[in-house]
Order: C-alpha cells, then structure tokens, then sequence
C-alpha cells in the first residue's frame, strides 16, 4: 500500500489512468502520458507506484470501492441459486461494460507480465473475493445444499471460471440468460451424487 | 498465414521465440532480440511477421503441431466423461508445463493488447479446437449422454472454463484429480435436469 500522500493528486492520476485505457491500448499507456493527463509530474507517480500496472491496479481498487462501497458478502437468504444468480448477473454486466472491460483487460495482460503485481492483486484483490465466494458456499454446504464431500476451492472455478473464461476468450455472449444457465447447471452438478 | 519462406530460417526463429519467452519475460521479447538469437537479420522476421505477437502465434502452433500431429478430433468411445477425463487430464498436464505455460502467458497477453492478432488466433486456433468440442458434445447429445435443452455453446464453457480459469488465475493446483472432478461435476450438471 503506497504511503499517505495529496488525495487530489492520486484521485487525479488513478482517473487519469482509467481514461486512457479507454483510449488506447495497454501497451501504449506510459508513467508520462498519465502525468501529462493528470497535471502532476512523473516523479509524482514514481514516488507512489512502481509501475503503470500499479497504478492500474489501484485505480481499479478505487471503480470498485467507488460504486460498491468495500467488499461486502455475498447475499444469504438461504437459497444458494437465487443468491448466486443475482451475483453472476451482476458480474456479468460488469464484465460486459466497457469502463470495466477496458482497465480489466489492461490488468489482467499487466497480472501476466509482472510478478510483483500479480502477488499484489492476489493479496489486496483476489484473496479477499476467494474468500467472500467460500463463505458463501460453506453456508450452503452446512444448509446441505451442496454435497459434504464437494472441495470449495473446486467448486469456487465450477461456477465463477465459465464466465471468466467466456469473458477472456470472447467465446460468446455475456447475458443474463448464460449467468443463469452456468449457476444451474453447474450447481446442479454440486448437489448430486457425481 | 506467411508466405513460403526458408523452412531452416523459420524454424530458427521460432525456436527463438520460444526459448527467449522462457528465458525473460514477454515485455522484455522483442524482435531486435529473436533475431540475433536465431541468426537472421530484423527484416528477416518483419517480412513475415508483423510483430512479435504474430511470431509467438506460429511458435505455439508449430509446437503443438510437433508433439500432436495435426488438430485431430476428440476421442469418441461412447462413454463422454471418460473420454473428457482423458482430454482434461492432458490439458492441466500441458497447462502444468513450463515449456507451454510462459508461452501461453505471453500469447494470452499478447492477444489482450493486439486485436489483429487476436482475430488470427481465434480464426486459426481456437475455432477450430471449439469446433472439436462441441463435435464431441454433440455426438453425445445425439446419444442421450447429455440434456436435449444443453446449449452446447455453454456446456463448452461449463467444461473448459474452470480449468482455463485456475490457469489464468492460478487460484489452485492443475492436478489429474482437479480434471476429473471438474469433468465429473460439469457433467453431472449436465445430464439432469437443471
């Protein structure tokens, strides 16, 4: 987490950053073309982020808290395909919206290059998702909506990989219909006898 | 696809891509440095090629081509979860080896920042490969194996998605046991009704 610093200027240089994405591409973004965006120098960024993907990453840690608030759980109204279809949908629109797509996109080639980064996100962002995901799912195993003998990490990519999969590879439509049909059948083989 | 050209020359400089992506990662490839590793001169490889995105393509194309022979369907015995278990087996091992695994990363990061060549890797490999799959799927469909309201565009998701998934993400261990149990629940899911 980089130190305390002016919150203008890093609100300013995170926008920054997101807007040009949406302009061009990852490889085109530069520490100086967010500077020169921002109004701020490039020893400014420097002296916070180690790299453009940093400052990504928090830029996108900062859309998220933005319209979500902080990571809060998944809902529990004790129907596991009720709740988890609400969320896929969601996910599904946020995967499908361009101001996400874009910086999403952007962050995850960066995550493929960059070590130290990925450690980052895994720690600051993908743990504590994992973790939300398992909650959820160890609830509805003790409710025995889900069989006692399913692993929670296996069934965590059963039901979030499809989406991500479709959303990387560009394989299909994101719609609601499809969050559905994932949700059910992938649920409907976690209840059952395998 | 290139035009004919010095099979020697093209082979070194794929060799090339390779090993360097091994060695270092993707930022740092470039095609001043495939050159003088393969022994050709720069205009050597920008004849062909159009960027070092498009040299990693054919790489991994050829090197799939060396180990597996041309695309060949998926085995078909009548029984679809052994038959996949078999086909998931192979691919967490591939995904689990580092001789496939930078290269994939680079190319998957590669294809995020280039549309161009995206659209050449879906044309030339992943169409072809959804094509076996769903070939498979609907061979089993038309056997009662699966659902007759599986969309089989989703059912390709359902199957493939979380391991491509844990991959991507490295949320978890590429194991055979991983494989089957995903293999196992997808289908499970699959079979009944939803």
């Amino acid at each position: 987490m980089p130190p305390p610093r002016s919150e203008a200027a890093r609100r300013a240089i995170l926008t920054a950053a997101l807007d040009l994405v949406e302009e061009a591409n990852y490889e085109k973004l530069s520490i100086e073309g967010i500077a020169a965006r921002a109004g701020v120098g490039k020893q400014t960024i420097y002296r916070w982020w180690p790299s453009k993907g940093a400052v990504l990453l928090d830029a996108l840690l900062a859309l998220s808290e933005d319209q979500a608030g902080t990571l809060v759980p998944l809902p529990d109204t004790g129907d596991l395909e009720a709740d988890l279809k609400l969320v896929m949908r969601a996910t599904v629109a946020e995967l499908d919206d361009p101001r996400y797509d874009r910086p999403m996109r952007a962050l995850t080639a960066a995550l493929l290059h960059d070590e130290a980064l990925a450690a980052d996100y895994a720690e600051r962002l993908e743990a504590p998702i994992t973790q939300i995901k398992l909650d959820r799912l160890r609830s509805a195993q003790a409710a025995g909506e889900l069989r006692a003998d399913v692993e929670l990490d296996v069934a965590v990519d059963l039901i979030w990989g499809p989406v991500m999969s479709r959303w990387l590879q560009r394989t299909g439509s994101l719609t609601p219909a499809f969050a559905d049909a994932v949700v059910a059948s992938a649920l409907s083989g976690l209840r059952r006898a395998g």
